[in-house]
C-alpha cells in the first residue's frame, strides 16, 4: 500500500508525461509496471479493446507518440503486448464466490500547453508537462493515481475479499472515444456493480456525490465531401463543388430543430475546404458533434445531421464519407447503486456532504460502460469527488487539491469492502 | 383578300379580347371563323396539340376563360372541336407537287393590365383590352392578323401555288409553352421550309432581319416540396421543413457555376412556403427557369438545378415534384433559308434594311419547331419585322406602328411565291 | 346570478359567434350588454388598450368583422365607444378599503373551421360556429362565461366585499397580442392580486392547479424584405433579390445556437416572395417566432434573429422592416399567491386534486400582465381548471366538459371571498 | 548579343531555380548581373514598385526565399538594393529625341512540383527545378530569356536607336499581383508604346498574334471573419460563429446574378474555419476571386461580393477584413498598335501566321500597365508567340518548343527598329 506522500509523488510523475487519447503508451507501460508486481492479472490490447469500435484515433499522432515512447524507454516487448492499443485492466480474482465489481479510471490527457507561470504549482515544483501541447488539465492523473492506489489496497486485502474486482484503466476519454471499444471487448459483461468517477467539477474538496447531474448523450463525427476540381474560369461546369456542399451542410446541420422533449445541442466546429482560389474545391472536411438529453434525442440529432450531410452531398454531386469519432450515451444510474454509494459516502464525509446534483453537464463515455453493465443485469452510478480547483478543467493553469486522492481512495476501499468484503 | 384598313380593324378587334396561353378559346374560334370560309383545311385539338407535352397549363385559369368564352358566344360545338386545347393550323393543299412550307404565328396575350391613359391609342380609340389583367402587349395581335391576311392571300392565289402551305396559329408562346406540344403532334414532320417571325423588338419600321440575334435555350419549371407539419414549439422534431428545403434550393440553384463555353442564366422567381407562424412548414413551391446559349449549356443548367432541388429535398426529408412549365431550344437557322429570306426582304425593303443581328435576345419556342423541321431535313429561320414602338414589349403602354402588318404581309406573299409559286 | 343552465346556454351563444383577435366586436358588445346592467363600471377602448403597443392587428380582417358586427346589429354608438379596439374591463369599487384584485379572461377565437360532424356536440345541438373559418376551439368561450358569471356574483355580493375587483376581458390572446397593450394602459398598476386561468390542457375535470407548468417567453414578428425587381435574363445585375435575402435569413434564424442556460425555440413558419418566374424578386415576407425558458433566453433569441434578418438584408442590398406581432414573457408566479390559490382549491376539489405541474407549455401573454403587477409590488399566479376534452385545443372537434364552468366559478367566488371578503 | 545556344542555356539555368511571386530574389539578382554590364540603367526596389499597392505578398514565404537567396549566394548589398521587392527595369536612354517604348516580361514561377518523369526533358537533361514545389510551368523562364536577349541587342544597337526603351521585368504575375504596384511607381507614365507578350497558349510554333483574345478583368481577395469562441455545449450563446458567416458568404457570393451585358465569373476557392469540434468557431478565412468581361462587370461582381461578405459578417456578429490579393483589368488594345505589330509579324512569320483571336482567355495584369499607358496618351497591345507544348500551362510536365525564343527575339528587334530606329 502506498502512503499519501507516495501517491502524491506518483501523481506528479504521471502529470509530467501526459499523453493524448490512443497514445498513452508510456502511461500504460507505467501502469503495467505498477500493477503486475501486485499479483493482479493485468490485461492489455485486444483482450480489452475491440478494434472494430475504435474511433477518433489519429494514426499520425499515434505513431509520433509510439516513437516518443521508444525514446522514453518503453521496450518493444511491452509495446507488442499492447497490440497497438493503450489502456489496461487489472483483475483480482479472489477465488471466493461473490459479485463482480468494476471501477473505471480514465488515463488520457488534454491537448493544451501547460502554463509556465511560476505561480503554477507544477511549474514551480518542477513536475510540469514535458510534452509540449499536452497536459493533464482534466485530472486524469489523479484518476490513475487513485486507481493504482486502489489496486495496491486490493492486493493487500485479497484475503478479506470475495468475488472478482476489476479496475479498468480506460484510454481516450476526451472526445468520448475509449469506452465503446472497451465495452465491446466484453470485459464488462459479467459485472454486477459498476462505478466510475471524476474529481473537481466545481464541487469543493470534501464533498462526494453519487448522482452528479445529467450527462448528455453525444456523437462526434467527421464528414468528408469529395467533389471534382476544375478551373473556375475556364470550365467551372465540370467541377463538383465540395466547399459549397460543406457550407450548405454546416448551415443545415446547425439548423436542426430543437427536440420538444428535452435538451439537444449541435456544433460544426471546423470546416476546411479547397485547393486554391481559382479552382472549384474538390474536398471539404467538417468536424461536428451532436448531443441530446436522452439517447432518443441524441439519435434524432444524429440522424438529422446525417440526412442533411447526405443531402448536401447530393445537391453538389459530391460523395460523402462519415467517420465516427466518439460517442457517449445518456446517464441512467441505478437508485440501488446510488444509495449504496451514498451510504459509504456518508461514512467518509458525513451526510451533509453527499447531495445529489441535477444540472446538465457535458458528455461522459462511462455512460456507455454503465449501459452495457445494465444490459446484462448489473447496476451502477457515477461518482463525483469534490476538489478545490485553481483553474477550471481543460485550462492551462488547472490544478486541484490533492486531498481528493486520499478521500477517493478511502471511499473506494470502503465501497469495495461493502460490496466484496467476505461476510 | 383584306384591305389594309380591314386588317387594321381586325387587329384592333383581336386586341380587344386578349386571352392568356392555353386560354385562347375566343381567339381560336375567331380564327376558325375567318379561315374556314376561305376553303382552307383548318385543324384544331389533338390533331395539332399533343397533350402529353402540354406544360404550364393552369386548369383554373383555363376553366375561367372557357366560361368567359361561353358568355362571349362561342358555341359548345366549337369548344368540343377544340378538344380542350387552343390554336389551329390552316392548310392549303394545292394538289400540285411541290414543297411543304410552314409559317408560324403566335396568338396568346401577356398578363398585364392595359393602361387607361387617354394618350394610349387603344384607350383613346376605344379598342383597349376588355379582359382586365390581360393585354396584347407583345404584338401577337399583329402576328395573328398577318397570319389571317396571309391565309386570305393563299386562298386567292391557290392556282398559282404548288405543294402545301401550312399556317400555324400557336397558343401559349409566352412562357415558351405551346411550341413543343404542337411540334410533337407531327404537324411539322413533312415541312421543307419553316419560318416564324416577330414584330418590333427595338428595330424601326421598314427593316427586316432574317437573322435577328441569338435566342437562348430555356427550361421553365415549378418545384413543389412536400414535408410534414408539426407544432414548432411542442414537437418540431416530428416535422419535415419544406420551407428550409426550398430556401436551401433557391440559394443553391442560383449559385450554379457559370458554364465556361457561353452564356447561361438562372432565376428562382417566386417562393411560397408554410401554413403558419408556429407550424413547421409542410409545403413550399418554387417557380424557376434556366437558360443557356446552347442546348448543351441549357441542359447543364437544368440538370444542375434538378440535382440541387433533389438534394435539398433529401436534406430536409421532403419529397419533391418537378413540374415542367415550358421550354425553348437554341437558335440554329439555316444559311440557305436566311439567304432566301434576305433575297425577298431586299425586294420589299431594300438591301440597306436587311442587316443580320447577333446580340442575345430572350427565348423563343419557335426554335423547337425549327429544330423539329431540321431533324426531318427541312430548313428555316426566324424573321424580325421592324416596327416603331410607343413603349417596350410587355409594358402596359405597348403600341406598335401598324405599317408593319402590310410590310410583313407583302414579305410573306413574296416568300410564298418564291418557294411555292408554280414555276 | 346565473344558474348553471343559464351559463351553459350563454357559453353556447358565445360559441356560435366566434371572432378572431382584435375583431371581437360582437363579443365585446355582448359582454357590455351583460355587465352594464349589473351596476359595474365597464371600461372599453383606449382606457384599457394602449394603441401604441397593439401588434398583430390585421386591418383588413378588422374591417371585415366590423362590417359583420354592423350586420349583426351592433350599433354605431357601441362601436364608437370601443374606439376601434375590442375587449373590456368590469370594475367593482366597493367603497370599502381593501386590496385591488384582478382576474383576467380572454375572449378571442382560433382561426379553424369547426367540424360539421354530427357526432360533434355543437353541430348536433345546433350551436356550432356561424363564422366560417373561426371557432372557439381553445375554450375562450368558457373563459368569458366564467368571467360573466363571476361579475354577476360580484354584483350580488358587493356588500360582503371590500377594496376593488377588476375582471379583465382581454382580446387577442391567440398569438399573444392583447396582454401587452392592455397592461400598458395602466389598468393593472394598482393591482395587489392577479389571477388568470385556462381550462382543459390535458388535465381531467375536477382538478385545479395553481402552478400549471412553465410558460415560455416569446416574441412573434414579421420581417418584410424589399429589394428591386429586374428582368432575370436581360439585366439581373440591376435587381436586389429579396427572395434570396429571405431564404438566407430563414436558414440563419433557424440556426441560432441553443442557449446553454435553458430551453429555447425558433420557427420561420411562412415565406412568400417574388412576382414572377423571370423577375428578380423584389419583395419577401417571413412570419417567425422565437421562444425562451427565461426572458433572458428569449431576448437572446430575438436579438440574434433580428441581427440575422438585418445582415441578410444587407447581403442582398434590400431594406428590412420588422413588424412586432405579439409577445409573452416568462412565468414567475409568487409562492404566496400559489399557496393562497391552493388553499382555496383544496376546499373546492380536495387536496388530492391540486398538484403543481412543471412541464413546459406554450406561451401565454397573461405572463406580461403578471409581470406588470409584480413590478408594482403585487403578486399572482396562473390557474389551470381541468376539463375532459373530446379533442385537443385548436382542433376542429374541440369540445370540453362544461362542468368546469361551475367548478371555476366556485373557485373564483371563494378566492374573491378570501382576498376581498369583508373580515 | 547571345547566340541561340546561349539563350537556351540561360533559359535552362533560369528554369532550374524558379521562385514564386514576390520571392524572385535569386531571379532578380541574376537579371541585374546580366543587365548591368550591358551599360543599361537598371532600376530596382521602390523606384519601380510602389509598396502601397503591393498585394498577395506572403511574408512568411518571402522570408523563406530571402533565406534561400542568401544561401544561394545573393549578397546582402544586392538584397539591400532591392528594398524588399523583386523585379527590375532596364532602361536604354539613347540621348536622341524619339518615343518611349516599353516591353514587359514577367519572371515568377508557378507553385507546382515539377515532374521527375525521365521522359520530361528538364528531368532527362538535368535542369529541372531545384526548388521543390516551384516550377516554371507557365513559360516565364522563356519570357525572361527573351527580355535579356532583347536588352543585349539594345545595348549592341544603341547607336541605331532613338528615344528611350524600357524593358520591365515584372514580379508576381501569377495571381495578377505585380503589375499594379509597378504601374503605380510611375515608371510607365512617359511611355508612348507598350507591349507585353506570352508564349504558347495553344498556338503552334511559328504563329504570332497581336490580338490574342479577350482577357477578363479580375479581382482576387481574401476575406477574414473574426467572431468569438465559446463552448458549443455549455454556452454557445456567447459565441459569434465565424464558420457559419463564412459558409453563408460562400453560398451568397457564388450566387451573384449573371450580368446581362457580358461574361462574368466568381469562385470561392478555399474556406478554413474553426478551432475544434466542440467550440463555436471564432475565425474563418475565404480565398475568392471575381472576373468580368469589362471593368464595369468586374466592378459589379466585386461590389456584390463585398456586400455579401459584409452582410454575412453582420448576420453572425463577426468582424470582416478584406485583403486585396491581386487584380487585372479588361483588355482594350489600340488598333494602331495592333497594326504596327502585325506589320512586323508579317515580316517575321508571314501574313498567314498572324491571325487575330477573339475567344475569352484568363486574366493578365499587363492589362493594368496598358491602361496606365493609355491614360497618359500612349498605345499598346498584347502579343502571343506560338509554341508547341508537351503539356498545358501550369502542369508539371509543361515544356515548350524553344524555337519561340528566337522568333520572339527577332520580332521584338524588328519592332524596336520600326518604332525606335533612327530614321
Amino acid at each position: 500500500m502506498y502512503s499519501q506522500e507516495e501517491l502524491s509523488r506518483l501523481c506528479h510523475q504521471i502529470h509530467q508525461y501526459p499523453e493524448p487519447g490512443w497514445c498513452e503508451f508510456v502511461t500504460t507501460a507505467r501502469l503495467v509496471k505498477h500493477l503486475m508486481p501486485m499479483g493482479l492479472e493485468v490485461l492489455t490490447g485486444t483482450k480489452i479493446i475491440n478494434p472494430k469500435y475504435v474511433a477518433g484515433r489519429n494514426l499520425e499522432q499515434v505513431n509520433l507518440f509510439l516513437e516518443k515512447a521508444r525514446e522514453y524507454g518503453v521496450s518493444e516487448l511491452e509495446l507488442k503486448s499492447f497490440e497497438d492499443y493503450t489502456g489496461c485492466v487489472a483483475i483480482l480474482k479472489t477465488g471466493r464466490p461473490g459479485p463482480v465489481l468494476a471501477i473505471r479510471c480514465d488515463i488520457d490527457c488534454v491537448e493544451v500547453s501547460e502554463s509556465t507561470d511560476p505561480q503554477h504549482r507544477p511549474a514551480k515544483e518542477g513536475w510540469a508537462s514535458q510534452n509540449e501541447g499536452c497536459m493533464h488539465s482534466c485530472g486524469h492523473d489523479a484518476h490513475q493515481t487513485i486507481g493504482i492506489g486502489l489496486c495496491s489496497w486490493l492486493a493487500d486485502h485479497r484475503d478479506e475479499l470475495c468475488g472478482t474486482i476489476k479496475v479498468l484503466f480506460q484510454p481516450a476519454e476526451e472526445g468520448v472515444r475509449g469506452a465503446r471499444p472497451m465495452a465491446e471487448s466484453g470485459i464488462l459483461d459479467d459485472v454486477d456493480y459498476f462505478f466510475a468517477s471524476h474529481i473537481g467539477i466545481d464541487v469543493p474538496t470534501g464533498k462526494i456525490s453519487a448522482h452528479p447531474g445529467c450527462f448528455l448523450a453525444s456523437k462526434k463525427l467527421d464528414a468528408v465531401f469529395t467533389g471534382k476540381a476544375s478551373h473556375a474560369g475556364a470550365n467551372a461546369e465540370r467541377g463538383r463543388n465540395a466547399l459549397l456542399a460543406a457550407s450548405t451542410a454546416a448551415l443545415a446541420v446547425t439548423a436542426i430543430a430543437r427536440h420538444g422533449q428535452g435538451r439537444s445541442a449541435v456544433n460544426v466546429g471546423t470546416l476546411h475546404a479547397g485547393e486554391g482560389r481559382n479552382v472549384i474545391a474538390s474536398t471539404a472536411k467538417l468536424q461536428l458533434e451532436v448531443r441530446g438529453e436522452t439517447e432518443e434525442i441524441n439519435s434524432y440529432m444524429y440522424e438529422e445531421a446525417v440526412r442533411r450531410l447526405e443531402g448536401a452531398a447530393t445537391m453538389y454531386g459530391c460523395t460523402l464519407e462519415i467517420l465516427p469519432q466518439g460517442e457517449a450515451t445518456e446517464f441512467n444510474p441505478d437508485e440501488k447503486a446510488i444509495l449504496l454509494a451514498e451510504e459509504v459516502a456518508n461514512e467518509i464525509v458525513g451526510k451533509e456532504n453527499t447531495a445529489r446534483l441535477h444540472q446538465p453537464m457535458g458528455s461522459e463515455d462511462a455512460t456507455i460502460m454503465l449501459k452495457r453493465v445494465q444490459s446484462h443485469g448489473g447496476i451502477g452510478t457515477y461518482l463525483l469527488f469534490g476538489s478545490d480547483l485553481k483553474a477550471g478543467h481543460h485550462q492551462n493553469l488547472f490544478d486541484f487539491d490533492e486531498k481528493v486522492i486520499g478521500i477517493a481512495l478511502r471511499f473506494y476501499e470502503a465501497l469495495v469492502s461493502k460490496i466484496s468484503g467476505v461476510k
